[in-house]
């Protein structure tokens, strides 16, 4: 049992992320996470009026959890790909939260969509800046085809269910679009 | 109203299609498709024991319709591209349909994970047999970087919005691969 307003908060947060993850985001119930999170109705509704208002602090929290990433490997030469690593390695890899949260929400304009959006912004530009430091020509177009590697290695990784492979060929890449 | 057993299968297949590519699949109850599609109840599970079924159906329709996109562009040199341009410049285009469906199908030996899986080892074995006849020097490999550059174009279109843009990067990256 969660005993104060913040530990409820992450309790619910943390089932959520695991259920969202393992099942998807439709197929999971309110019911369901507040259950998981050991908390009453009453208790979820107060942090999270609705489910699509967890959904936005579920994914903002993967955006900020990838962020700390980046910032901590800033300057190191395989900072983007230990990102993209980290991305694709973890126990319960289940492809990219933020491409299988926008198949879900079809609505370009949903709060779901924006933090989406947000995610792939801050992604690209990381990748730009790294692809600039690391000299390349033309580092912003550089950063539009890594990103679409990226999209993609996380797709292969999660149906095939070989995220080790896909890792590896993205690292292989982003060296020849780099070096290009 | 559909009339015989085949309009009425079309019929339900049709507006499978429409509601699963416009709003995904767990958000569409089968009750919302058979509205739609203008069949009993009765009609409908005489077709489709279970929506997963008709998940299947409807995956597969589309794969047939691509591979038949495939064997009309076979020998011409843009054929690959002329498939990807097909799938991201549709009216109503909102992604990958495999890549959705395997967003909302977390199981990897459910039977919709399998259409996904033979859809993506046609296009690969299309893509490598593409690349053979441009005469690129590891056309598996080539295969696989230029599914990768595919899905995450697709994923691009999708979430941006500009698919256009999307399928013109793609064409450059398909190029930069093979002459690699």
């Amino acid at each position: 049992m969660a005993s104060t307003r913040g530990q409820a908060r992450e309790a619910i947060l943390a089932a959520a992320s695991a259920l969202f993850t393992a099942h998807g985001i439709r197929a999971v119930s309110a019911d369901r996470i507040l259950a998981e999170a050991g908390v009453s109705k009453v208790t979820f509704y107060r942090h999270f009026p609705s489910k699509d208002e967890l959904v936005v602090a579920y994914l903002e929290a993967e955006l900020e959890r990838v962020q700390g990433l980046g910032r901590s490997a800033t300057g190191e030469p395989r900072a983007i790909a230990a990102i993209f690593e980290n991305e694709m390695c973890r126990p319960g890899f289940r492809g990219c939260p933020f491409i299988n949260a926008a198949a879900e929400y079809p609505d370009p304009d949903h709060p779901v969509r924006a933090v989406v959006a947000r995610f792939r912004g801050w992604m690209i530009d990381a990748i730009a800046a790294w692809a600039r430091d690391r000299g390349a020509q033309a580092p912003d177009e550089v950063a539009r085809q890594v990103m679409m590697l990226r999209d993609g290695a996380l797709v292969d990784g999660y149906v095939t269910g070989n995220p080790r492979r896909a890792a590896d060929e993205l690292a292989a890449g982003i060296e020849a679009l780099v070096a290009a």
